[in-house]
């Protein structure tokens, strides 16, 4: 019952297989191969867009490479303060941007708002040179709190962003988690209410190591082969970024994958909020259950062996902070949670009192 | 009949088979996982030394972030000016050292020389503000013309390095074909003669993408888990890199592939040799040949389908540059060529002229 | 009557007699000169510590250099949200120290609290891979909003910072101001309390472009002479730089000219406070004085023609935000301010409502 | 007797009186002054051209900023192996182009000639990820040799530039001595032959410092201002740099400083060479004389006070090296070379035996 990340899970049976058959015959290096080149066919099918797409391993360095794009090194990235590419990776966007400005904005449950982001703005004036100068608008689709935004959310972000040429960028580690929920094409999810550059995650639903790099508007991407061959990630055996995806994308098997794992947050969501004394601050949405929980009760849990990390307290509503002897857990599912699994979580949760109310906050 | 790069060909059956046994189950993220455990317990033992170990997925990654803990921004890297740091990375090492600066020397056979690396740090003085000042020295075991450097001369460039506490390190993009013609061990090969860090190659050689970092010496590794994170090169699902390596490093499978590759080499470069007018600059010793083909002989090679890149002749022994009519190539040979590519590259020789006489440079 | 900065006044006649002086014979380049070994000493006797000096033209310079000898790229500085370093530079500390993390935390008056910095602290914990990693606690003293730390509020911050190992940099631009107002010793405004280095700023108080980086921990300076050189910073004549801070120095020169400024700040915070509906958010500790001002009093103000910069309203003490029809502004002097000048803007006052009442927030 | 560089001198009395005289009163800060204004008037002037400028306080600053415009993280400056970029900088240019490759080539004089930069350029193809990308063309007027391109030179090596889209920078560190050489207007010199940006020095003959990089291309001077000011070049008193320039740039005065400065070395070089034995490599253009001494001879200069830095010999044309005994130097004569200074050499030669030939390598 490892609800830690969706990264504790390995590939999906058919991505393995697929890279398996790959594996065979002699294929051209550094991603000449036709295997890329058909995954390029098709996410320019899925998005409805032709899209110039980048593979590389992980998503580190698909946020960095594409903001890197868009980013000038006295640029400035605006973001929730909570965003992986503000507080996960190390300098990584400061790094590969050749030294930009990363600014974390609040917001509830991680989702950053238009006139937040439009307060930010007024205080970096265009061409001011003491001040760095924002580029790019970065949002995560699902967020880092497991939220999501609505297609309209998206574009009154996008159009704030436009108002002063930034380009908007969506950190897409849990795309098609959010793109599930929402019911949407991936086309009225990005491109169609103005966002210009997508990190599409793979590797958290069902890949080994695979993510794309995708631009909408191509205008941008004429750096990124340069970018992406001198940080190191042009792999020389491409095939392997390659097959994974395509075997990922065939048919509905991405989208499945991410129902599957959000389905199994569902049925956690609702064990967990069975619970005497526990608050939802945010109703999940994708495949990530945030619970503030007594710490007695967590304690019962954890003896059963239920992994999951205390989480930072800082996105949640007014008046919804942990109280003494409460503490915030996130708990993510992936593909591979197995209903047993919530099961067991079910069966350890009966071990306390249940809760004689429900109510998730905001439902 | 594809010559053009040890890159060509996909993973070996072992290394396959192991990844698709490490897929099941949960692992921790990161490199946390037990594999990569056990792969660190098996280069200590390959290696007999303590060493410290980082697996990313690209040599290029391998080999600046190795350079880049050992090389500040001020700093300068001596290499051959043929070396894959110098030319073939898109300023990689600029980006991962924060502008160091890549001074490549010139050598015969990519091979660099004790008084040439003593002459270019006379000409940057220690202290002098002015000069980049040398950090480190970077020689390729096999180097770029598929030369071996013997263990008395990497000890004597380890030396010169020495007297200016440059860090000496490896580019081990295909150490096991250098060390199976050498024949002596990975530590003999390395720290005993004074290399304080290698990138130790193992995609060329029968992995999809694996490589490992290994520091002989650890106070210079302190700093690397930081590097290798914000590069976007810390895979989530680690287990990726440590199956591969795993099953790459058990028993002697690393050492037969390589073997495999530099034999189909050797029979490659008798096939050539063979051939009226052909010149080999430099007798192969690893997985790679040389040739200065006639035009003429070349055209009936392609016609029969085979595969290779043209090569620039800078480090050429003087004297044996191509003349008017005649072009310098390089094949490379992989754990997958099979003895019937080499025979049918004979076979389409058989319709050239064989040459009288057989004297190979060097040998 | 300009009270926009005080970089708007030239340098003191001494000065600039000191740098005619300098100007004839030959002298050594790039600060091997006579002149700079002087004011080496001077320092050392004037901070009562063997510290290394480097003197350099602009204060983001000495900010940065300075900063990027105790921080690695991936390393993190904290600092006040509104620091020069943070907002007012353009991203130079993040291109200095190669994409470290500038982290801004609030903060009344400009001034950061202990418990702040070890809440942030808290967050980005030691050998973390995914946080940049705390390096660096930089204060400005005099701040940004012309307050100043007292001594045991900077060994208090010291204190905190040493808990993490952390370096404590002093953004000394205002140096002088601060520490005629304390009236302690530059040693106890500095290493007495636990600062590591300190920007020592001498443009806004009478030069017209000098600052000395003065490291106090000497081990920390190894880097700076290579760092200096390689951003252009080191003056190929560098008696420009040496003859103004040696006339600076010279006896009570420096203390005199602070002086100065202090006190024309301090006329001009009781002409403004003496207006009716004017409120100043805290005391005038320095150079600057910060008002509350009702818009139609402003326009008299600026008719008469006084000129001053309106201010970001961040880090005003609760309930003393500006109120519709009012704005902060904030009036810097300098040692060329003249008392004329003050009474100028009396008169121009004269012509608003006197204010019935006389209270000052904090006094 | 000091000839080790055009850095020894301080400013003119011209330039200085001009320092002095636009001290008093206020200006506005960060190069917003009216005297800024007017030296970016008078170089429209001087260039014919409406040229864009931004003077900063040094010439690495100068040459590195303004290549930092035009070269990106992945691309190379082609420039002679013993160019100030190259070799005396401290790997600046790495630093501001966030890790550009600054490529040495070779060229007698100092000089780089057409055919050079071509077989360069075909070594790193466009569009190929694996090679760094050429970017800019950067040539020393006059070189560190004290050579001079003629005007179809410059036009010559455009051209090659231009094919591949490289911009062309000229360092001008010496631009005048060389301008007044040649006799051609400085737009001759510069953009009527196809340079597109110019380190304009004048530090070296006569100002204290100050620099200005002009473009040409006013396209590519959009990012100069964010970069200067995070690099810490923006002066805030930047009166400093402007009334140094103004009245540098008045009437003749930087002719006739120039004028005198190559005047100077004209009468050294005669008297060098009337010494026997001494051989002078390549006939003195600008202010700077080349002369093989033989130790002896040059010892009973040193005696005399004669102070000069030896040089590297790889610049020397074929057959002209020194021999066993002899020893390269480089004499550099500035606006304050008196007469005296050489009538004084000139004694110390008597002493020496007078050579019974006289013939100077290429004139």
């Amino acid at each position: 019952m490892n609800f830690r990340s969706d990264n504790t899970a390995g590939a999906s049976d058919e991505v393995l297989a697929a890279l398996i058959a790959a594996n065979d015959g002699a294929q051209s290096a550094y991603g000449a191969d036709e295997i890329t080149r058909r995954v390029e066919h098709r996410l320019r099918e899925i998005f409805e867009n032709d899209v110039v797409v980048f593979l590389v391993a992980t998503g580190t360095a698909a946020n960095t490479l594409g903001l890197s794009c868009v980013t000038p090194p006295w640029g400035a990235v605006l973001c929730h303060a909570e965003a992986h590419i503000c507080v996960d990776e190390c300098g990584a966007p400061e790094f590969f941007t050749g030294g930009a400005k990363i600014v974390g904005l609040p917001g509830i449950g991680c989702k950053v708002e238009p006139a937040t982001v439009a307060s930010q703005l007024a205080k970096m004036p265009a061409g001011a040179v003491s001040t760095s100068q924002p580029a790019a608008l970065s949002i995560s689709q699902a967020t880092e709190a497991g939220t999501i935004y609505a297609q309209d959310e998206i574009a009154a972000l996008a159009e704030v962003a436009r108002s002063r040429d930034l380009a908007v960028h969506m950190d897409g580690a849990r795309f098609t988690n959010a793109l599930v929920t929402l019911g949407c094409s991936p086309a009225q999810m990005t491109w169609k209410q103005g966002v210009d550059l997508l990190s599409f995650g793979a590797t958290k639903n069902g890949c080994l190591a695979a993510e794309a790099v995708i631009f909408f508007d191509k205008t941008r991407a004429t750096e990124m082969a340069y970018r992406r061959k001198r940080s190191g990630h042009t792999l020389s055996k491409g095939r392997l970024l390659a097959a994974q995806m395509e075997a990922y994308l065939k048919d509905d098997h991405w989208l499945d994958l991410a129902r599957r794992a959000n389905q199994a947050a569902k049925h956690l969501e609702e064990v967990l909020f069975s619970l005497h004394g526990v608050r939802i601050p945010w109703p999940r949405e994708a495949n990530e259950v945030f619970a503030v929980i007594p710490d007695g009760t967590f304690g019962r849990l954890q003896a059963a062996g239920v992994l999951c990390h205390p989480w930072p307290t800082d996105s949640l509503p007014p008046g919804s902070a942990p109280r003494k002897g409460e503490t915030l857990y996130r708990f993510v599912t992936s593909f591979r949670t197995a209903p047993e699994e919530i099961e067991a979580v079910r069966r350890a949760c009966l071990e306390a009192t249940p809760r004689p109310d429900r109510m998730i906050a905001g439902s």
